[in-house]
């Protein structure tokens, strides 16, 4: 058990370090930017509060579980922000098999049968596909158009993003997993893109 | 559907400036002090990582949504220390009114099914009886530990806390909870102190 303990409380001494991770978007008084631990938290809250917006069998609690762990690969390899044109692509093979490598080893800080369960799920998030990671992936997309809305502009203003960027990058993932959501933003976006 | 989300909304908007919440425990690194979002986060995967320590009947994905809410009534509230000598008392009755206060007001936010159903889940784990909320506590009494341990004494130093204060404050509610975690502490916690 001690064993088990030790390996338990290595990961999560580990993850501590997300702590330190920053986005490039900022919290909602514009004050700062975030980062992905606190980032994390407020997407699982996403998820329980908006668990009625899921579509057919999406279970809520793999969902927030898939969200708590979703960012952890960036204490290794950091965060690569989708609008931004300098640096790694985000979504590039490139940074996959980094972010690839950066699970394995963090998860394998776990004992093997737990490590191997959050490394499937985390995988499972990334290759986006079970009605559980579109949900999850969708709400990824959706918090940071929350923060950039209630902070003026946030990541948009600094990347100058276009509302056809910001469909292909946010608006497609968002509409495959939480339509009604994307419906409802559209409105509020046309104060940043008036084509929207 | 759209008055839902507008309350929905309302309420993860919110939930924001609990990013703006600092505790007195400092993150591991000690390079600055943690706040109430980042521990929610952290805690949560305190439940994921350390379930098998959990006692019977306990429920971890139950567990894991009580820890994502358990600090929001701090954004009216504030951080009530455990180890402060100055200021409102941790766990007094003056505190305790504020915190369910705050807790209506913010859950309140919520559609009502939505709002109760959370309102009922954060006095469960307040009033830290039934299985999942004294597991949920003891976590939340053992997080704090291990960054005071990593960063180098934390909060212990500031507050200049005995051991007698650490075991009447943090350890019963552990042992109780996740008696395991207790033992497995108390040999780290001699560096801090000798009497432990």
């Amino acid at each position: 058990m001690s064993t088990r303990l030790e390996a338990q409380f290595a990961f999560l001494d580990e993850a501590d370090r997300l702590k330190r991770i920053t986005r490039a978007t900022p919290i909602s008084d514009g004050s700062r930017r975030e980062n992905s631990a606190e980032h994390s938290w407020h997407l699982a809250l996403y998820a329980l509060a908006l668990a009625d917006q899921a579509g057919p069998g999406v279970r809520i609690d793999r969902v927030i579980r898939m969200l708590l762990i979703h960012d952890l690969v960036e204490i290794d390899v950091g965060d690569v922000p989708i609008h931004a044109a300098q640096g790694a692509a985000h979504g590039s093979a490139e940074v996959q098999a980094a972010e690839d490598a950066a699970a394995c080893r963090i998860f394998g800080l776990l004992p093997g049968d737990q490590g191997a369960a959050l490394l499937a799920l985390w995988r499972e998030f990334e290759a986006n596909e079970t009605p559980d990671a579109v949900f999850a992936k969708s709400l990824d997309r959706v918090q940071p158009v929350l923060m950039n809305l209630a902070s003026g502009g946030g990541s948009w203003t600094e990347y100058q993003v276009t509302w056809p960027q910001l469909q292909s990058r946010v608006g497609h993932k968002v509409a495959r997993g939480a339509p009604a959501i994307w419906d409802w933003l559209q409105t509020r976006l046309r104060a940043f893109f008036p084509d929207a």
